[in-house]
């Protein structure tokens, strides 16, 4: 699988990858989280390399995630950050990519506030393009450091060397519009798990194929009790209530301390999951709101271990498609 | 050439330079210019050398250009934005170069709204000081990358061997506020070519001399009517319409749509140059105003070489003035 | 002294330090000062090390000393910028700072408006946490700069290879709200200077115990009159008048106008020092307020030699704590 050429250009969601694709650069990041862990955390594998950071909407975790990855494989990172707005004021977006095309980066990391940005730079410039979050549609490197974390650390996973078959995960919250759930419930069935999608009807997508249109019924069913989600879950991935998505929209529940009472995971409500079900969120948390405090610090939580598979994650698809695919992870 | 002492400490402005200079820049960037095209875009050049961009008025595209110049170069690059209002309140702009000074940088890239800061700079410290915009003063960079393009794709000077004598270029375009038009004036003047510069007479500057002293009426003319200065032209160099620079002044036309009008260049009016002439912009460009989009994107257009090159010509000023005279560009 | 292990893992301030501490870091710092006088200002120490920049409130000057410091090391250097609510609005600086070490950085240098903030970090979590300005509480960097400046130019101190024992230092200036006073109180007391606090009184703390509980009267007395804080002083240390820090509060003098004729040290009021003290500020200057302008570029000052010297006492901060104890400042 490592020395399989990796047959994609861009990384613009988890929907074009199948099972082996998103293998392989999973496997991958098992090889480069080492590089995390040593005292020299540095290969010089993309020495030479430009990785250019465009961040239309602010993130700093994520950036600084990127910025690391590219800074450890020896890449020269570049941060660019700008609002959506004074982009579509001077100068089109493609305009924009053509530009920085111009000055030869080998990838470019774009975050957007619209859906399908980084799909249209990807279709007019020689650049990887890899999408880091873009409006409410994908999130793909959130949902393969999910899955990382998944297949090292849930006891089945590691038992199976990292298959993710059979797994049952409940993602629960505002699935109308978040990316990460749709990036999670396309890279998590298709690595055979099956998932439970939880929100209030009023937060619910219209039907799953605005999620994911080859997801089958078997695979991934949606309801709006927390109970149904937990009952005998695997893994519990909450996701982060955020008012700015809803802006100028009428208001989707009553206020955060009912969504806490009827959505938020407390060890009450996580005791209907396995006992050995793991819990994650992709940050930040608003505690007391989707997760009690005693749950994101507790021994079930894997929440900073996906941070910190995301550094690897976000290695692992710089190497394929930034072009260092000539030396090894391990130099 | 190339072996040649550079006799310049700084670039404060095309101004100072004589056409030597000025082709010593051009020849070194064209070997820079491979650098960019290689899968290692990086050569040790400035290893351990430190470059400041000082940014007190924002330009992504300037400074993302210097920092991949200086990043390529294998030096250290440091970025710090601020306004020049922050600057003047707490600390006088000398006070702040001096205190930068004290962090033995080799080079200090710097933008600012007024004109003359960087020459105020480089009276009172030692590290090489580069203009990256002064006010409405110099863009020296600019008119470098600007001659580098015209070298490398205008057929009659790449069949020259990159001399510019005898080109006829076209500048239209707000020429009372533009930096731009003032350094390529005197750059293209001083590489021998002739220069058509074109305003209404609300947007020219006050005669010749407030653009550059030493241009006689041979080298350089002007006029109001768009015609009269792209018939026979080689090289047509459209200048942004930029609102900012005429805040608080009376409006100088109409509105957008007027200008465009009698001063945007469309496939029609492009037509009254020569055949073999190329299309010039120093972005971002308003489609649709001072330039058609289907010329802009069309085949005469260079604006993104113009970009490719902006790159390269920063790497030659920064090995040249930075310290890295002793080890090769192809090092 | 250059091999004895490094005591502590954190820099959190001056307080935790003994002499033999603050000598070890300035013997250091005086090493790593040539670094910054070479042509390739860079040594492979830290090489694959993570530095994060987490400046909560925005400080260009020292942000910059530290990012060079990093990148002087060899090491990777990332910025972090937000303001302490935004940060209290979504997540809890515990979680931020969990966030960040999961990305497995060496060290976190951390600027906080509410003092204790690194101390808070530092219980949590395993990188090397440097102060660089928590509040009104410590700014550990700017004293040990300020003693290694001393060191180096005040002919007593060299003299006496580096003593600072005997030497009278006069700290004017805000003395209730600045942190650099507590930490160069601490500091100069502990390397054996005595030390003059002179403030009007609605600018002095609530005794001295306010500002370091270890100090005896012996070592440091406070003043309100400029001349009995100036008599026969070696070093005169002027504080920046920062009116941000008041808001909110009642105002502690007339206007800048009133302190300047009363606090501010020009020509004048400097004779009263001995003959051969030195003029210290850790900017950025007022000039005119707190110190005239004259004394600010005269042959006494050394406010610059402080910049200089800031970088490589960050340097040798770096080297003790983010883990580069294994090779030479000099290889």
């Amino acid at each position: 699988m490592a020395d399989r050429a990796f047959p994609h250009r861009h990384l613009l969601g988890i929907e074009p990858l199948d099972a082996d694709d998103l293998r392989q650069i999973l496997d991958l990041a098992t090889a480069f989280f080492e590089v995390g862990e040593r005292p020299i955390k540095k290969v010089p594998t993309l020495r030479g390399r430009t990785v250019i950071n465009l961040f239309f909407e602010s993130s700093t975790r994520t950036r600084t995630s990127f910025e690391l990855a590219a800074k450890r494989l020896s890449a020269d990172a570049v941060n660019i950050s700008g609002s959506s707005s004074s982009t579509t004021k001077g100068e089109t977006l493609l305009d924009t990519a053509a530009n920085l095309m111009a000055m030869a980066p080998d990838a470019i990391v774009v975050r957007h506030a619209f859906a399908g940005a980084p799909h249209q730079m990807a279709r007019h410039i020689d650049a990887a393009i890899i999408n880091a979050g873009d409006g409410q549609h994908e999130h793909p490197t959130q949902a393969l450091l999910d899955a990382a974390t998944i297949r090292r650390h849930h006891p089945k996973a590691i038992a199976a060397g990292g298959d993710l078959r059979g797994l049952e995960v409940a993602i629960v919250g505002d699935l109308a519009h978040s990316r990460v759930a749709r990036s999670n419930l396309l890279c998590l069935t298709r690595l055979g798990a099956r998932v439970r999608l939880c929100a209030p009807w009023t937060l619910q997508p219209l039907g799953l194929l605005r999620l994911g249109g080859d997801v089958t019924a078997e695979a991934a069913r949606v309801c709006t009790r927390l109970d149904d989600a937990l009952d005998g879950a695997d893994v519990v991935m909450m996701l982060r209530v955020q008012g700015e998505r809803t802006i100028g929209e009428a208001p989707r529940f009553p206020n955060t301390r009912e969504y806490s009472r009827y959505y938020g995971l407390s060890a009450r409500t996580l005791a209907r999951a396995r006992p050995d079900a793991i819990v994650m969120h992709p940050g930040p948390i608003n505690r007391g709101v989707e997760l009690a405090p005693d749950v994101a610090d507790g021994p079930r939580a894997v929440i900073l271990d996906q941070v910190a598979w995301g550094v690897a994650v976000r290695m692992a698809v710089l190497y394929l498609l930034a072009g260092g695919r000539g030396s090894e992870p391990s130099a």
